[in-house]
């Protein structure tokens, strides 16, 4: 047993979802990762950590247009508004779809469903660096 | 410290909370798991894992008929819509509750509350074939 | 590697989110944690663990906001009413917002963003002792 760790680096261009699968994949190849957990980490209280369907890409379009019909920037009486309109919305979004997930690995791979990816949601508007720390435990 | 996993199938048969917990305690007593941690990853994009109450069995009908409500099949505008109408409903409930959870296992159990279960949660209306990896890493 | 654990308690006073971070390190600290992961588990149906932002309190307080908009006590035709009004919504917040976290660990602290802390999310209005297991798995 024994453990490794990374910080991976996103760059994103405003709001959607971005596949980070492979991005991780990689990182777990060149670390010779065997059998273990995966834990990932988003370090930002306005992007977060979901498991969706990477097939047809309209899915991530709905649900991130969910998203923004669920948590409008106008009407919501947020007091949080200092940072812009899409900033307390983005926390919103960042709470009910979260930060932290643990994910299997067996032979040196995410034990992913077939349709399943691993998506960076950036909720606010601006460019950001984003910062995922990947951290595995295993053999 | 040692680490075992297998994968657990359940048969669903439309939408509903099915609570798996009385599965997942055997397949721990099985592999004599001691003090650790139990990873439970769900490897589907409409079904999800989610821990709530297991005594009164309105709870999770109520649970059900509030994401419902939230994420109703008609009047969203998803684009998504060639697998169902209630697949692209099914992706959003299961992003908003998630398919991944990491519990604390001690003397061989899940370190429940008095009150909690968890429960593979499906979304879809036709029956599947759910399959639930169950990853422990302990003593 | 090496393991060690604990059970946190935590006193709440209706709704709200209580800054846990502290309480945490603090442990970490004491069990002389370096290198490796942390699970969090909080032990309730009716109340959950969320990371976000922990500078302007406005956050928070607009967060709870969002989520007694999202699920009313009233209008929504809740069957488990019988421990009150305010108990089916605590039920269904604590679904949408997660009891689990899994936090990676380096040089004994949580890696969490700048802008990040642990928050122990209350949806009861009366007043309740919390209980939040606390797992270290590493070096």
């Amino acid at each position: 047993m024994r453990q490794t760790r990374t910080t991976l680096f996103f760059a994103t261009r405003g709001p959607g979802m971005h596949d980070i699968t492979a991005a991780i994949d990689r990182w777990l190849h060149q670390e010779q990762a065997g059998l273990g957990v995966l834990t990932l980490f988003c370090r930002h209280t306005s992007a977060s950590l979901v498991i969706q369907e990477n097939a047809d890409p309209d899915v991530t379009r709905d649900l991130t247009g969910f998203l923004d019909q669920l948590v409008p920037e106008r009407g919501m009486a947020f007091r949080h508004v200092s940072e812009g309109s899409d900033d307390m919305p983005a926390h919103v979004k960042t709470a009910l779809t979260g930060v932290s997930l643990a994910i299997p690995v067996a032979d040196g791979r995410m034990d992913l469903g077939a349709w399943q990816g691993v998506f960076l949601c950036e909720h606010r508007r601006h460019p950001h660096q984003r910062q995922i720390v990947a951290h595995f435990m295993g053999d």
